[in-house]
């Protein structure tokens, strides 16, 4: 019997491609996913700031923390 | 005497089969569900976000952190 | 002596019971308790949502997030 | 030298007593404290909704999650 | 060399004296510091509830939870 | 090779020295900080509380719960 | 094989270097990131207070409370 995957390995299959990153705020940050952890602290390389689909602010690298983001999907 | 159910049980009965996660901020997203762990960081396939009762985006993979979610239930 | 009751002990009376499941948000879920943890995690059968004391959607089994409950009471 | 005295022996000594139990939300429970634990998690009996000191419901038995409490005081 | 002082320490010598409690709601309590734990739960006796330095309610002794307090201050 | 510099040292270096607290809600909190733990529970002495840049309050002693605060700068 | 990159090699690469810090109620700090650990507390030195990318403070040096960041990127 294999294990069922878990909501990581989702993320590592991600790693390195683009993702969006939803925060609670309403903020999306899209781009290139370099790293997470358990708490889902992500860093993102390549990012776009989007606010209601309109780009903010381009970030190069930004470090996003766990407790404010809300969804996590590929672009 | 039988262990009492565990509320992590309907979600692994879930697994698989779609299901509607409905979020603090009011965002529904539907899909199947494919991963959860304890925190109820969730993974769903084929999903769609919905806000009030509309179609959003259509999403493939995503990854809900576990508390922004406040229902999970079976479509 | 005996010892004093513990909060969950109310919880497992209920169990199989109908209860009225009041959200942080307002939202009330009505349906029979089948499964809870020390989180108050909790999976109701034969589920309502209701707001404002109104029907919104019938829903079978919903699994609800410890932390977006406020009171829990039987039916 | 004898050990000061800790939060949870006010509540200790309010047992099967009448005590008001205060919400973020503004509401209050009224009703006999029958169990609490150390999350403050509270079981009240008898128990009334009032908001804006004015009774909404009678609920007989109430199970409190703790971390939506400010206050509790005997009545 | 002595060790600094830690903040639980300015609590204890509030103890058995008068301090004003205030809460995230704007609330506050106005009472004798008769206990207090690590999380900062606290029980006043001989307490007051203002708000906006009005008196509300007189309220003997009450059980305030740590997470909704701001400041702490003898009066 | 010297251990990189921690966010505690720049409490430390405070300690004794003027700082101002801000609050999540906005309120300023100014005066000599006498202590602090790894919560960043804080205790100021011959503090001021500020709204708005006005001052509202002298306070003596006060004990500000970490989980409120924001920032701690040096005068 | 190597290990994945974590979140904080993020920040270590940002040490010495001006970042911005985003918090949850928009404000920005701007400065020289000198110390970080594992709750994302953050010290900030030659550090500018901005309030909708208008400068509002000069604060030298700043200890943010982690739980309040949304984002750190280098500026």
């Amino acid at each position: 019997m294999t294990e069922p995957p878990r909501p990581l390995d989702a993320l590592n299959k991600a790693r390195d491609k683009r993702v969006i990153v939803e925060l609670k705020s309403g903020k999306q940050y899209i781009g290139k996913l370099k790293a997470f952890d358990i708490h889902i602290n992500v860093v993102l390389e390549d990012a776009e700031e989007h606010i209601n689909n309109e780009l903010q602010r381009k970030l190069g690298v930004v470090f996003i923390r766990g407790d404010t983001i809300t969804t996590i999907s590929p672009q």
